[in-house]
């Protein structure tokens, strides 16, 4: 039975992105396929930005509440804390030994983060080779992420070849799946939707605070009066992305043709069929943060499979290298 | 109580430097102090050249020996190999992302590297935070080491004081303590003796190999016949380092003195010298060695000791960085 894994670093709100883009795809891979899936919350990714260290905690019951609420069903998927895991961080530093510095020099994500000049450290320059060790470590076979990740991927790729090759055959070479519609869905102000650019409509936020982000939606000074427009509206694209066929139909003759339908009534709408569809959401969401044990027992049993799991790939790996009595 | 902690990489049979400059030294604190003292097999840090991953297991228990050859008292010293002590690793991340990038790139040791244009491999980049973790983790007052790695007790301080000072106050700032004559044992070559260098004289080796070693040890083509020379001789410095102040004495008396006394005939006499000094310690190894099973089960009793106290700052750790329930 093949592996599938994901994971979402714990640095905020999960916005309506992640669960467009990784959540909902996710559960039904889960409800509808015999592969195993593993769901990672990535905490100790977060770490390597010191101003999100106060909020992991939070961060971390913010992201399970989310996967619960969107309907993960937890009998069928594993989701654990990434540090609970403590066989994550050992095969880190295995890892570590079998990447050539210059490679990981050239990476993508350090040379833009160089660009920017801010001040980095040693853990934002070896996070792929984190990355690569949650993603080894379970055999997984599929690996869900976001266009700006395959790169890791193909380092991931990398070293665990090295290591089949030069030493033993012990890991399951990975691949990359994309994410779906992960290149799709547009932040509030047009480009990718993104925590780290401020551009996000985090559906399990208040409603107040969702209006907000909703009436900052970028748009132009006149009214949409072709198609060709209306492809390019943003409010649309994020309707079009949770509506069905009628709604999407009835929502675009509004804006095309009804002369008092101007941007702001399209947000409220938007704003509106946000509330409604998500509603159960919201409210099992709530549910989970008031009841916090409960989601502390749910990671303390992924954590517990997880670590089982681990475990098998620990023994072979140590006895590879000859850590082993 | 305070704590000390020493350890030696796995990467070969102990040489004579390391039983002068370490291992007695270190016993003798074990059977005169009340500090608890922490000795760490390095065979993670092994891992960092490929070439000696077959030989880790083998390397760990020859270190074992050579301790427990020489005498170390186990109820008053923890011997541990670091792979059994996953908190390690696990520290070692969270080190990772308090420490610059670029301040690991100006360390001496990977400047030397980039220099020899070696294969650099990510893990003798960050080595540095590893040795860094075994330190921290343990809470040690105290670390002995080289002169070579007195700048990674440096980084070590570095990053405990940003963590300390920017999220909690966790961890004891450590204290390089050099080694004993840690810079004045020659090797064959009449530099430093090191294992890199191939200049070692291997006490537990055969007698064929030590005699060998002995032979090789460079001198110069005329007899000596000053004091002066006498000091720059490696025979004699080495000599002098194992010998009492009448053994040395008389041995000075025959190099300046008898003119059939040449350099082989000083040699002849260090190798008798090695092997009478070391009779007692390497019975003692060869009897380690072929029960493998003893020194098993102290590196285990060792691994429980050290665990434990691993957990006790771990649960500190995890507790300022927010990751616990």
């Amino acid at each position: 039975m093949s592996r599938i894994l994901t994971g979402i670093k714990s640095t905020g709100i999960p916005h309506i992105g992640n669960v467009l883009g990784v959540m909902l795809p996710i559960i039904d891979i889960v409800n509808n396929s015999l592969e195993k899936v593993f769901i990672l919350i990535a905490d100790l990714h977060s770490l390597t930005k010191i101003n999100n260290i106060k909020n992991i905690k939070d961060n971390t019951y913010k992201i399970a509440a989310a996967w619960l609420a969107c309907g993960l069903n937890i009998d069928k998927a594993i989701l654990y804390r990434q540090s609970d895991i403590t066989q994550i961080t050992e095969l880190f530093w295995y890892l570590n030994c079998f990447l050539p510095y210059q490679r990981l020099k050239l990476s993508h994500s350090f040379k833009n983060m160089k660009n920017s000049k801010k001040n980095i450290n040693i853990g934002l320059f070896t996070y792929p080779i984190l990355m690569a060790a949650d993603i080894l470590l379970f055999e997984t076979k599929r690996v869900f992420v976001g266009k700006d990740q395959l790169q890791h991927i193909e380092i991931t790729r990398k070293i665990a070849k090295k290591i089949n090759n030069k030493i033993k055959k012990i890991f399951v070479i990975p691949e990359a799946k994309m994410k779906k519609n992960s290149m799709s869905i547009p932040g509030i102000d047009g480009s990718k939707m993104s925590k780290s650019k401020n551009n996000t409509i985090n559906i399990f936020s208040s409603k107040k605070e969702i209006k907000k982000q909703i009436m900052n939606i970028h748009t132009n000074n006149n009214k949409i009066s072709s198609y060709e427009e209306l492809n390019n509206d943003i409010i649309y694209n994020i309707y079009k992305l949770l509506a069905n066929k009628a709604e999407i139909f009835h929502f675009e003759k509004q804006i095309l043709f009804e002369k008092e339908f101007g941007y702001e009534k399209a947000k409220i709408e938007l704003y509106k069929y946000i509330i409604f569809r998500f509603s159960n959401e919201r409210k099992k969401y709530k549910f989970y943060l008031k009841n916090k044990k409960i989601i502390s027992s749910i990671l303390n049993k992924g954590a517990e499979e997880a670590k089982k799991i681990a475990n098998i790939t620990m023994i072979k790996i140590k006895d590879a290298f000859n850590f082993k009595n």
